[in-house]
Protein backbone atom coordinates (compact mmCIF):
# COMPACT_ATOMS: atom_id res chain seq x y z
CA UNK A 1 0.00 0.00 0.00
CA UNK A 2 1.24 3.37 -1.40
CA UNK A 3 0.99 5.91 1.85
CA UNK A 4 -0.34 9.72 0.88
CA UNK A 5 -1.03 12.52 2.72
CA UNK A 6 -4.34 11.02 4.21
CA UNK A 7 -6.43 10.25 7.29
CA UNK A 8 -6.54 6.93 7.37
CA UNK A 9 -9.15 4.72 9.76
CA UNK A 10 -7.04 1.88 11.18
CA UNK A 11 -8.72 -1.01 12.53
CA UNK A 12 -7.74 -2.56 15.79
CA UNK A 13 -8.00 -5.76 17.35
CA UNK A 14 -11.02 -7.03 19.06
CA UNK A 15 -9.54 -10.01 21.27
CA UNK A 16 -6.84 -12.00 21.82
CA UNK A 17 -6.70 -13.53 18.44
CA UNK A 18 -2.87 -13.59 16.46
CA UNK A 19 -3.13 -10.38 14.63
CA UNK A 20 -2.25 -11.74 11.11
CA UNK A 21 -5.42 -13.75 11.78
CA UNK A 22 -7.36 -10.60 12.14
CA UNK A 23 -5.57 -7.87 10.17
CA UNK A 24 -4.23 -7.81 6.89
CA UNK A 25 -0.37 -7.08 6.70
CA UNK A 26 -1.04 -4.06 4.46
CA UNK A 27 -2.18 -2.63 7.71
CA UNK A 28 1.37 -3.00 9.24
CA UNK A 29 3.44 -1.82 6.49
CA UNK A 30 1.25 1.41 6.19
CA UNK A 31 1.25 1.99 10.19
CA UNK A 32 5.06 1.88 10.18
CA UNK A 33 5.01 5.27 8.17
CA UNK A 34 2.95 7.07 10.24
CA UNK A 35 4.15 9.40 13.38
CA UNK A 36 0.72 11.13 14.07
CA UNK A 37 -2.53 9.19 15.25
CA UNK A 38 -5.87 10.65 16.46
CA UNK A 39 -6.35 7.87 19.27
CA UNK A 40 -9.67 7.13 21.78
CA UNK A 41 -6.72 5.87 24.38
CA UNK A 42 -3.47 6.63 24.20
CA UNK A 43 -1.91 3.12 26.25
CA UNK A 44 -3.76 0.97 24.36
CA UNK A 45 -2.69 2.47 21.24
CA UNK A 46 0.79 2.82 22.38
CA UNK A 47 0.46 -1.32 23.10
CA UNK A 48 -1.24 -2.10 19.55
CA UNK A 49 1.50 -0.04 17.62
CA UNK A 50 4.34 -2.11 19.88
CA UNK A 51 2.37 -5.89 18.84
CA UNK A 52 2.61 -4.31 15.36
CA UNK A 53 6.11 -3.91 15.17
CA UNK A 54 8.34 -3.99 18.57
CA UNK A 55 10.65 -1.35 17.06
CA UNK A 56 8.31 1.18 16.53
CA UNK A 57 9.42 4.36 17.07
CA UNK A 58 6.98 5.64 19.66
CA UNK A 59 9.63 8.51 21.00
CA UNK A 60 9.38 10.52 17.78
CA UNK A 61 5.48 9.52 17.71
CA UNK A 62 2.44 12.06 18.36
CA UNK A 63 -0.82 10.79 20.05
CA UNK A 64 -3.82 12.85 20.31
CA UNK A 65 -6.09 11.68 22.77
CA UNK A 66 -9.92 12.02 21.56
CA UNK A 67 -12.67 10.65 23.48
CA UNK A 68 -15.51 12.08 25.55
CA UNK A 69 -13.35 14.60 27.42
CA UNK A 70 -12.08 15.97 24.48
CA UNK A 71 -13.13 19.21 23.97
CA UNK A 72 -14.58 19.29 20.51
CA UNK A 73 -13.19 22.61 19.36
CA UNK A 74 -9.39 21.41 19.46
CA UNK A 75 -10.10 18.61 17.48
CA UNK A 76 -9.47 20.25 14.29
CA UNK A 77 -5.67 20.97 14.84
CA UNK A 78 -5.26 17.73 15.45
CA UNK A 79 -5.37 17.45 11.99
CA UNK A 80 -2.49 20.04 11.28
CA UNK A 81 -0.10 17.48 10.35
CA UNK A 82 -2.43 16.40 7.43
CA UNK A 83 -3.19 19.77 6.17
CA UNK A 84 1.17 19.95 6.02
CA UNK A 85 0.96 17.04 3.73
CA UNK A 86 2.22 14.32 6.01
CA UNK A 87 -0.49 10.82 7.34
CA UNK A 88 -2.46 10.57 10.31
CA UNK A 89 -3.53 7.82 11.53
CA UNK A 90 -7.44 6.95 13.90
CA UNK A 91 -7.92 4.44 16.24
CA UNK A 92 -10.33 3.76 18.62
CA UNK A 93 -9.84 1.24 21.70
CA UNK A 94 -11.11 -2.09 19.73
CA UNK A 95 -12.44 -3.06 16.27
CA UNK A 96 -13.19 -0.22 13.58
CA UNK A 97 -12.98 3.49 14.67
CA UNK A 98 -15.21 6.62 13.46
CA UNK A 99 -18.43 3.90 13.48
CA UNK A 100 -20.77 5.54 15.99
CA UNK A 101 -17.97 6.90 18.39
CA UNK A 102 -15.58 10.36 18.80
CA UNK A 103 -13.25 9.27 15.95
CA UNK A 104 -15.63 10.21 13.33
CA UNK A 105 -15.29 14.26 14.73
CA UNK A 106 -12.18 13.97 13.29
CA UNK A 107 -13.49 12.27 9.68
CA UNK A 108 -15.99 14.87 9.46
CA UNK A 109 -13.34 17.52 9.46
CA UNK A 110 -11.54 16.19 7.04
CA UNK A 111 -14.46 15.43 4.44
CA UNK A 112 -15.32 19.24 5.63
CA UNK A 113 -11.87 20.23 3.69
CA UNK A 114 -11.46 18.06 1.04
CA UNK A 115 -8.93 16.35 2.69
CA UNK A 116 -8.60 12.28 1.90
CA UNK A 117 -10.33 9.52 3.95
CA UNK A 118 -8.84 6.08 3.61
CA UNK A 119 -10.56 3.36 5.83
CA UNK A 120 -8.55 0.03 6.23
CA UNK A 121 -9.94 -3.67 7.03
CA UNK A 122 -10.19 -4.56 10.03
CA UNK A 123 -12.31 -6.81 12.48
CA UNK A 124 -15.86 -5.19 13.14
CA UNK A 125 -17.85 -7.34 15.50
CA UNK A 126 -21.14 -5.81 14.99
CA UNK A 127 -20.69 -6.89 10.90
CA UNK A 128 -19.02 -10.09 11.94
CA UNK A 129 -22.05 -10.92 14.16
CA UNK A 130 -24.68 -10.06 11.09
CA UNK A 131 -22.72 -12.41 8.60
CA UNK A 132 -22.88 -15.48 11.75
CA UNK A 133 -26.79 -14.34 12.80
CA UNK A 134 -27.78 -16.53 9.69
CA UNK A 135 -30.63 -13.36 9.43
CA UNK A 136 -31.17 -12.85 6.04
CA UNK A 137 -33.53 -9.44 5.46
CA UNK A 138 -33.71 -6.60 3.09
CA UNK A 139 -31.13 -4.58 5.31
CA UNK A 140 -30.19 -3.73 9.18
CA UNK A 141 -29.98 -1.46 11.14
CA UNK A 142 -27.37 -0.62 14.22
CA UNK A 143 -29.46 0.47 17.52
CA UNK A 144 -26.22 1.30 19.86
CA UNK A 145 -26.97 0.82 23.65
CA UNK A 146 -31.18 0.18 24.41
CA UNK A 147 -32.41 2.44 27.62
CA UNK A 148 -31.65 1.28 31.01
CA UNK A 149 -35.06 1.56 32.49
CA UNK A 150 -36.57 -1.19 31.74
CA UNK A 151 -40.27 -0.03 30.98
CA UNK A 152 -38.54 2.10 28.13
CA UNK A 153 -36.54 -0.91 27.29
CA UNK A 154 -39.30 -3.22 26.52
CA UNK A 155 -40.86 -0.38 24.53
CA UNK A 156 -37.93 0.43 22.75
CA UNK A 157 -37.33 -3.97 21.86
CA UNK A 158 -41.09 -4.12 21.06
CA UNK A 159 -40.60 -1.35 18.58
CA UNK A 160 -37.50 -2.99 17.32
CA UNK A 161 -39.39 -6.36 16.72
CA UNK A 162 -42.41 -4.72 15.14
CA UNK A 163 -40.05 -2.67 12.16
CA UNK A 164 -37.86 -5.89 11.85
CA UNK A 165 -41.15 -8.21 10.60
CA UNK A 166 -42.65 -4.74 8.96
CA UNK A 167 -39.02 -3.87 7.28
CA UNK A 168 -37.51 -7.33 7.25
CA UNK A 169 -34.70 -5.97 8.71
CA UNK A 170 -32.54 -7.42 11.16
CA UNK A 171 -32.17 -5.43 14.65
CA UNK A 172 -28.51 -4.97 16.26
CA UNK A 173 -27.71 -3.30 19.60
CA UNK A 174 -25.30 -3.49 22.46
CA UNK A 175 -24.94 -3.74 26.01
CA UNK A 176 -22.65 -3.14 29.05
CA UNK A 177 -20.85 -6.43 29.61
CA UNK A 178 -21.46 -7.10 33.03
CA UNK A 179 -25.26 -6.52 32.25
CA UNK A 180 -25.53 -9.55 29.07
CA UNK A 181 -27.70 -11.50 31.33
CA UNK A 182 -30.08 -9.61 31.94
CA UNK A 183 -29.98 -8.55 28.35
CA UNK A 184 -31.45 -11.74 27.58
CA UNK A 185 -33.94 -12.25 30.20
CA UNK A 186 -35.36 -9.38 28.71
CA UNK A 187 -35.71 -10.55 25.19
CA UNK A 188 -36.92 -14.10 26.77
CA UNK A 189 -39.80 -12.01 28.57
CA UNK A 190 -40.55 -9.33 25.95
CA UNK A 191 -40.03 -10.84 22.84
CA UNK A 192 -42.41 -13.28 20.56
CA UNK A 193 -41.42 -16.96 21.23
CA UNK A 194 -41.00 -16.72 17.26
CA UNK A 195 -38.44 -13.86 16.93
CA UNK A 196 -34.92 -15.01 16.31
CA UNK A 197 -32.22 -13.68 19.12
CA UNK A 198 -28.77 -14.35 18.17
CA UNK A 199 -26.04 -13.36 20.54
CA UNK A 200 -22.43 -13.30 20.02
CA UNK A 201 -19.84 -12.88 22.08
CA UNK A 202 -15.99 -12.65 21.65
CA UNK A 203 -15.64 -12.60 18.10
CA UNK A 204 -12.73 -13.45 16.52
CA UNK A 205 -11.45 -15.22 20.14
CA UNK A 206 -10.06 -18.14 19.00
CA UNK A 207 -10.76 -19.96 22.12
CA UNK A 208 -13.95 -18.32 23.66
CA UNK A 209 -16.10 -17.27 20.31
CA UNK A 210 -19.65 -17.71 20.89
CA UNK A 211 -22.51 -16.98 17.76
CA UNK A 212 -25.63 -18.60 18.59
CA UNK A 213 -29.24 -18.18 16.84
CA UNK A 214 -32.49 -19.80 18.80
CA UNK A 215 -35.97 -18.60 18.54
CA UNK A 216 -37.09 -16.85 21.96
CA UNK A 217 -38.85 -19.52 22.88
CA UNK A 218 -35.95 -21.40 22.90
CA UNK A 219 -33.18 -19.28 24.67
CA UNK A 220 -36.14 -19.40 27.96
CA UNK A 221 -35.27 -22.72 28.23
CA UNK A 222 -30.95 -22.63 27.93
CA UNK A 223 -28.38 -22.14 29.71
CA UNK A 224 -26.05 -19.38 29.44
CA UNK A 225 -23.45 -17.02 30.93
CA UNK A 226 -22.14 -14.20 28.60
CA UNK A 227 -21.91 -11.82 31.85
CA UNK A 228 -18.35 -10.04 31.02
CA UNK A 229 -18.03 -11.10 27.56
CA UNK A 230 -17.66 -8.29 24.66
CA UNK A 231 -21.49 -9.37 22.63
CA UNK A 232 -23.78 -8.28 19.98
CA UNK A 233 -27.39 -8.63 20.38
CA UNK A 234 -29.20 -9.28 16.88
CA UNK A 235 -32.83 -10.04 16.63
CA UNK A 236 -34.81 -10.77 13.83
CA UNK A 237 -38.44 -11.34 12.90
CA UNK A 238 -40.32 -12.89 9.83
CA UNK B 1 -5.72 -20.38 12.66
CA UNK B 2 -6.69 -23.86 13.81
CA UNK B 3 -9.38 -25.77 11.61
CA UNK B 4 -12.31 -27.20 12.67
CA UNK B 5 -15.77 -28.41 11.76
CA UNK B 6 -17.55 -25.35 10.93
CA UNK B 7 -18.99 -23.36 8.39
CA UNK B 8 -16.17 -20.43 7.67
CA UNK B 9 -17.58 -17.02 6.28
CA UNK B 10 -14.97 -16.29 3.91
CA UNK B 11 -14.66 -12.45 2.68
CA UNK B 12 -13.44 -12.11 -0.89
CA UNK B 13 -11.73 -8.97 -2.16
CA UNK B 14 -13.84 -5.87 -4.30
CA UNK B 15 -11.31 -4.57 -5.82
CA UNK B 16 -8.37 -4.74 -7.79
CA UNK B 17 -6.12 -4.20 -4.48
CA UNK B 18 -3.13 -6.74 -3.61
CA UNK B 19 -4.91 -9.46 -1.25
CA UNK B 20 -2.70 -9.06 1.34
CA UNK B 21 -3.93 -5.53 1.74
CA UNK B 22 -7.09 -6.43 2.01
CA UNK B 23 -7.47 -9.86 3.75
CA UNK B 24 -5.79 -10.79 7.17
CA UNK B 25 -2.89 -13.98 6.10
CA UNK B 26 -4.77 -16.28 8.59
CA UNK B 27 -7.54 -16.23 6.18
CA UNK B 28 -5.66 -17.96 3.51
CA UNK B 29 -3.68 -20.25 5.74
CA UNK B 30 -7.16 -21.35 6.45
CA UNK B 31 -8.54 -21.90 2.95
CA UNK B 32 -6.37 -24.35 2.10
CA UNK B 33 -8.06 -26.52 4.38
CA UNK B 34 -11.63 -26.53 2.85
CA UNK B 35 -12.63 -28.36 -0.02
CA UNK B 36 -16.05 -27.79 0.19
CA UNK B 37 -17.68 -23.87 -0.82
CA UNK B 38 -20.74 -22.83 -0.95
CA UNK B 39 -20.58 -20.05 -3.79
CA UNK B 40 -22.82 -17.37 -4.81
CA UNK B 41 -20.86 -18.01 -8.73
CA UNK B 42 -18.26 -20.83 -9.00
CA UNK B 43 -16.31 -19.18 -11.58
CA UNK B 44 -15.59 -16.27 -9.45
CA UNK B 45 -15.25 -18.79 -6.08
CA UNK B 46 -12.29 -20.87 -8.26
CA UNK B 47 -10.32 -17.56 -9.52
CA UNK B 48 -10.28 -16.27 -6.13
CA UNK B 49 -8.76 -19.54 -4.82
CA UNK B 50 -6.70 -19.48 -7.63
CA UNK B 51 -5.48 -16.03 -6.29
CA UNK B 52 -4.87 -17.33 -2.80
CA UNK B 53 -3.25 -19.96 -3.61
CA UNK B 54 -2.13 -20.87 -7.81
CA UNK B 55 -1.48 -24.49 -6.57
CA UNK B 56 -4.96 -24.87 -4.73
CA UNK B 57 -6.46 -28.53 -5.73
CA UNK B 58 -9.72 -26.93 -7.38
CA UNK B 59 -10.16 -30.80 -8.77
CA UNK B 60 -10.82 -32.25 -5.10
CA UNK B 61 -12.82 -29.01 -4.26
CA UNK B 62 -16.80 -29.66 -4.14
CA UNK B 63 -18.45 -26.03 -4.50
CA UNK B 64 -22.31 -25.70 -4.29
CA UNK B 65 -24.05 -22.99 -5.67
CA UNK B 66 -26.22 -20.73 -3.86
CA UNK B 67 -27.64 -17.82 -5.50
CA UNK B 68 -31.59 -16.69 -6.66
CA UNK B 69 -31.39 -19.28 -8.82
CA UNK B 70 -31.22 -22.06 -6.25
CA UNK B 71 -34.18 -24.16 -4.94
CA UNK B 72 -34.07 -23.76 -1.08
CA UNK B 73 -34.63 -26.70 -0.43
CA UNK B 74 -31.84 -28.60 -2.10
CA UNK B 75 -29.48 -25.47 0.50
CA UNK B 76 -29.56 -28.16 3.47
CA UNK B 77 -27.57 -31.03 1.87
CA UNK B 78 -24.65 -28.59 0.93
CA UNK B 79 -23.78 -29.09 4.88
CA UNK B 80 -23.32 -32.60 4.59
CA UNK B 81 -20.03 -32.34 4.70
CA UNK B 82 -20.30 -30.24 7.82
CA UNK B 83 -22.23 -32.37 9.63
CA UNK B 84 -19.98 -35.43 9.13
CA UNK B 85 -17.52 -33.17 10.48
CA UNK B 86 -15.59 -31.20 7.43
CA UNK B 87 -15.12 -27.59 7.10
CA UNK B 88 -17.77 -25.87 4.69
CA UNK B 89 -16.81 -22.54 3.18
CA UNK B 90 -19.16 -19.44 2.28
CA UNK B 91 -17.93 -17.02 -0.01
CA UNK B 92 -20.46 -14.11 -1.71
CA UNK B 93 -19.41 -12.73 -5.71
CA UNK B 94 -17.87 -9.72 -3.47
CA UNK B 95 -17.42 -8.64 0.25
CA UNK B 96 -18.55 -10.63 3.40
CA UNK B 97 -21.18 -13.11 2.65
CA UNK B 98 -24.27 -13.55 4.44
CA UNK B 99 -25.10 -9.72 4.87
CA UNK B 100 -28.30 -9.30 2.94
CA UNK B 101 -27.12 -12.12 0.06
CA UNK B 102 -28.13 -15.84 0.21
CA UNK B 103 -25.33 -17.33 2.04
CA UNK B 104 -27.52 -16.39 5.04
CA UNK B 105 -29.69 -19.40 4.09
CA UNK B 106 -26.93 -21.53 4.52
CA UNK B 107 -25.53 -19.86 7.73
CA UNK B 108 -29.58 -19.80 9.33
CA UNK B 109 -29.61 -23.80 8.74
CA UNK B 110 -26.34 -24.30 9.67
CA UNK B 111 -27.56 -22.54 13.50
CA UNK B 112 -30.97 -23.82 13.49
CA UNK B 113 -29.09 -27.54 13.38
CA UNK B 114 -26.48 -26.04 16.59
CA UNK B 115 -23.40 -26.20 13.79
CA UNK B 116 -20.45 -23.74 14.58
CA UNK B 117 -20.22 -20.60 12.74
CA UNK B 118 -17.21 -18.64 12.33
CA UNK B 119 -17.02 -15.45 10.01
CA UNK B 120 -13.29 -14.31 8.73
CA UNK B 121 -12.07 -10.45 8.62
CA UNK B 122 -12.30 -8.67 5.00
CA UNK B 123 -13.52 -6.07 3.31
CA UNK B 124 -17.30 -4.34 3.31
CA UNK B 125 -17.82 -1.80 1.49
CA UNK B 126 -20.69 -0.94 3.73
CA UNK B 127 -18.91 -0.74 6.83
CA UNK B 128 -15.69 0.64 5.08
CA UNK B 129 -17.82 3.79 3.21
CA UNK B 130 -19.86 4.19 7.13
CA UNK B 131 -15.86 4.69 8.89
CA UNK B 132 -14.89 7.33 6.12
CA UNK B 133 -18.44 8.80 6.00
CA UNK B 134 -17.70 10.75 8.56
CA UNK B 135 -20.96 10.88 10.17
CA UNK B 136 -21.31 10.90 13.68
CA UNK B 137 -24.90 9.26 15.11
CA UNK B 138 -26.03 6.48 17.67
CA UNK B 139 -26.55 4.09 15.14
CA UNK B 140 -26.96 3.31 11.17
CA UNK B 141 -29.12 1.24 8.70
CA UNK B 142 -28.37 -0.08 5.70
CA UNK B 143 -31.68 -0.11 3.18
CA UNK B 144 -30.27 -2.07 0.65
CA UNK B 145 -31.73 -0.43 -2.76
CA UNK B 146 -34.61 1.77 -3.23
CA UNK B 147 -37.68 1.64 -5.37
CA UNK B 148 -36.84 2.85 -9.17
CA UNK B 149 -40.00 4.31 -9.59
CA UNK B 150 -39.17 7.92 -9.12
CA UNK B 151 -42.19 8.86 -6.79
CA UNK B 152 -41.72 5.93 -4.52
CA UNK B 153 -38.18 6.64 -4.34
CA UNK B 154 -38.47 10.42 -3.31
CA UNK B 155 -41.09 9.26 -0.60
CA UNK B 156 -38.31 6.66 0.55
CA UNK B 157 -35.36 9.49 0.48
CA UNK B 158 -37.72 11.71 2.56
CA UNK B 159 -38.97 8.96 5.10
CA UNK B 160 -34.98 8.07 5.22
CA UNK B 161 -34.35 11.87 5.57
CA UNK B 162 -36.53 11.74 8.25
CA UNK B 163 -35.69 9.17 10.26
CA UNK B 164 -32.00 9.83 10.39
CA UNK B 165 -32.38 13.31 11.76
CA UNK B 166 -35.31 12.02 14.07
CA UNK B 167 -33.08 9.20 15.89
CA UNK B 168 -29.74 10.80 15.02
CA UNK B 169 -28.84 7.36 12.76
CA UNK B 170 -26.94 7.53 9.12
CA UNK B 171 -29.09 6.12 6.49
CA UNK B 172 -27.10 3.25 4.33
CA UNK B 173 -28.11 2.58 0.82
CA UNK B 174 -27.32 0.74 -2.47
CA UNK B 175 -28.07 1.18 -6.50
CA UNK B 176 -26.97 -0.18 -9.57
CA UNK B 177 -24.31 0.97 -10.72
CA UNK B 178 -25.13 2.32 -14.03
CA UNK B 179 -27.85 4.28 -12.38
CA UNK B 180 -25.32 6.10 -9.93
CA UNK B 181 -25.32 9.46 -11.75
CA UNK B 182 -28.98 9.54 -11.86
CA UNK B 183 -29.26 8.40 -8.02
CA UNK B 184 -27.49 11.63 -6.98
CA UNK B 185 -29.49 13.74 -9.27
CA UNK B 186 -32.48 12.31 -7.04
CA UNK B 187 -30.94 12.81 -3.78
CA UNK B 188 -29.80 16.76 -4.71
CA UNK B 189 -33.71 17.27 -5.90
CA UNK B 190 -35.31 15.65 -2.84
CA UNK B 191 -32.81 16.66 -0.06
CA UNK B 192 -32.84 19.46 2.31
CA UNK B 193 -29.84 21.28 1.47
CA UNK B 194 -28.14 20.82 4.64
CA UNK B 195 -28.89 16.90 4.65
CA UNK B 196 -25.43 15.65 4.44
CA UNK B 197 -24.30 13.25 1.56
CA UNK B 198 -21.56 10.36 1.24
CA UNK B 199 -20.66 9.26 -1.90
CA UNK B 200 -18.20 5.94 -1.48
CA UNK B 201 -16.78 4.29 -5.04
CA UNK B 202 -14.38 2.02 -5.47
CA UNK B 203 -13.86 0.87 -1.78
CA UNK B 204 -10.63 -0.24 -1.74
CA UNK B 205 -9.28 0.38 -4.70
CA UNK B 206 -5.38 1.50 -4.64
CA UNK B 207 -6.06 4.15 -7.78
CA UNK B 208 -10.01 4.64 -7.72
CA UNK B 209 -11.21 4.51 -4.47
CA UNK B 210 -13.30 8.28 -3.85
CA UNK B 211 -14.84 8.49 -0.94
CA UNK B 212 -16.79 12.18 -0.25
CA UNK B 213 -18.85 13.70 1.85
CA UNK B 214 -20.94 16.82 1.22
CA UNK B 215 -23.87 18.47 2.18
CA UNK B 216 -26.54 18.15 -0.80
CA UNK B 217 -26.47 21.94 -1.66
CA UNK B 218 -22.13 21.68 -2.69
CA UNK B 219 -23.52 18.56 -4.68
CA UNK B 220 -25.57 20.53 -6.72
CA UNK B 221 -22.81 22.22 -7.62
CA UNK B 222 -20.33 19.71 -8.13
CA UNK B 223 -19.34 18.00 -11.48
CA UNK B 224 -18.94 14.15 -11.22
CA UNK B 225 -19.44 10.51 -12.85
CA UNK B 226 -19.62 8.09 -10.55
CA UNK B 227 -21.49 6.03 -13.46
CA UNK B 228 -20.41 1.96 -13.58
CA UNK B 229 -18.44 2.18 -10.18
CA UNK B 230 -19.42 0.19 -7.60
CA UNK B 231 -20.84 2.73 -5.03
CA UNK B 232 -22.41 3.01 -1.75
CA UNK B 233 -24.77 6.10 -0.81
CA UNK B 234 -24.80 7.83 2.51
CA UNK B 235 -27.13 10.34 4.14
CA UNK B 236 -26.83 12.10 7.81
CA UNK B 237 -29.52 14.84 8.35
CA UNK B 238 -28.59 16.56 12.13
Amino acid sequence: MKIEAALYLIPVNISDAPLHDVLPDGNSVLLKGIRHFIVENVRTARRFLKRIDPAFDIASTTFYELNRHTDPAEVSSFLDALRKGEPVGVMSEAGCPAVADPGALAVSIAQREGLKVVPLVGPSSILMALMASGFNGQGFSFNGYLPIDSKERERKLKELEATSKKADMTQIFIETPYRNNKMIESLISTLRGDTLVCVACDITDPEKETIKTMPASRWRKASYDFDKRPAIFLIYSH
